[in-house]
């Protein structure tokens, strides 16, 4: 391992693998496991060992032979490259059945994401409740937003509305947007975008399926 | 361009950026838009206008200077090659409120994607029924699946019940799974599987952001 890898910015491709090399952890650390060594968690995830250990020490993790990694210093490592050690505003816009279903999703507390504000256009949900939160109403977002703090806005309109509400996400300072809406936003450069299209993951599926 | 490229099996970052060219091709069919040139595509998708034509050119699309691709015919041949101009029998295990977000979602059907049965381990479910699909008991799986012909499942159960869930599909012929439980799968090679993981895309946002 170089250890000169530990100065380099880590590339998205990184981050993706250190992901999934939280989820392994957190699942072994569940089942009360202390120490894990690079070519388990390679052998999980049909990694190459030495692309994992390449990987963990570009975060200056470094295992020790024979010993391996201490698997709570190595997801709080993880946890700290990836900015989930930390609790992030989070507003909703759009609450249809994809966002009930989002909101009942414990992953999005459990990895600091708190839903503080849920928005959505339709005068007949505006004053509804969703859990302890209550629908307001698009014209509300500006003040809400900044009030709360807000940096990470989830995007869950239909496709014809998902620009006007990621525009106004953009006008209140949120830093990144979950964009679940099937098109590809315009965005000022400040911010960040993760789309979350499931006709891609499926067309992704059948091209997998087709090519063999 | 180099029409050997043609030739070439597709890499799974060409299959996704077609998948992207697809997105903007079909906004632009709605629209009554004719043809398209390379350049356009890929200065909607921020992408490099070299890259655009060398992947059409790798599924054989060559566009015309100064003419530019016909878009009917370009949207026909990225079809054939992700595998999605034809129709995939799919049955879903887990019919909680992810599963009836994704039933109300339109791309399945769009995509070819025909939902034919609902499965789920909860007596008090089973025999209900979402839209016009009756949900059913697990141990009807088997027997559904193979009448039904289904080659796709989409997997929505909790992550304890993912790995049995994925088995019994493996035992039935299912060709490929989409999965929503946040569990690496362990399935025969011959079975592809998509991970949609929203933990992942969660972390990938807040590393976007925090890496700046």
């Amino acid at each position: 391992m170089n250890p000169d890898e530990s100065e380099h910015r880590l590339s998205r491709a990184t981050a993706s693998r250190l992901s999934l090399y939280l989820r392994c952890l957190s699942m072994w650390q569940r089942d009360g496991i202390a120490r894990v060594s690079s070519g388990v968690i390679a052998e999980t995830l049909g990694l190459n060992d030495t692309q994992v250990r390449r990987d963990l020490a570009s975060i200056g993790s470094l295992g020790r032979p024979g010993i391996g990694y201490p698997l709570s210093e190595l997801i709080e490592a993880i946890r700290e490259v990836l900015g989930v050690n930390r609790s992030w505003k989070t507003i909703l816009v759009g609450v249809g059945n994809l966002a009930r279903a989002l909101l009942r999703y414990r992953g999005f507390q459990e990895q600091g994401f708190d839903i503080v504000a849920l928005f959505d256009s339709d005068p007949a949900k505006v004053g509804t409740a969703v859990g302890s939160l209550a629908i307001r109403a698009m014209t509300e977002l500006p003040k809400t937003a900044r009030t709360c703090h807000a940096e990470i806005g989830i995007l869950t309109v239909p496709a014809d509305f998902a620009q006007s509400a990621a525009d106004a996400m953009a006008e209140v300072g949120i830093r990144g947007i979950l964009n679940f809406a099937p098109v590809i936003l315009r965005l000022p450069e400040t911010i960040r975008c993760v789309n979350v299209d499931l006709t891609i993951q499926l067309e992704q599926l059948a091209f997998q399926i087709v090519r063999d």
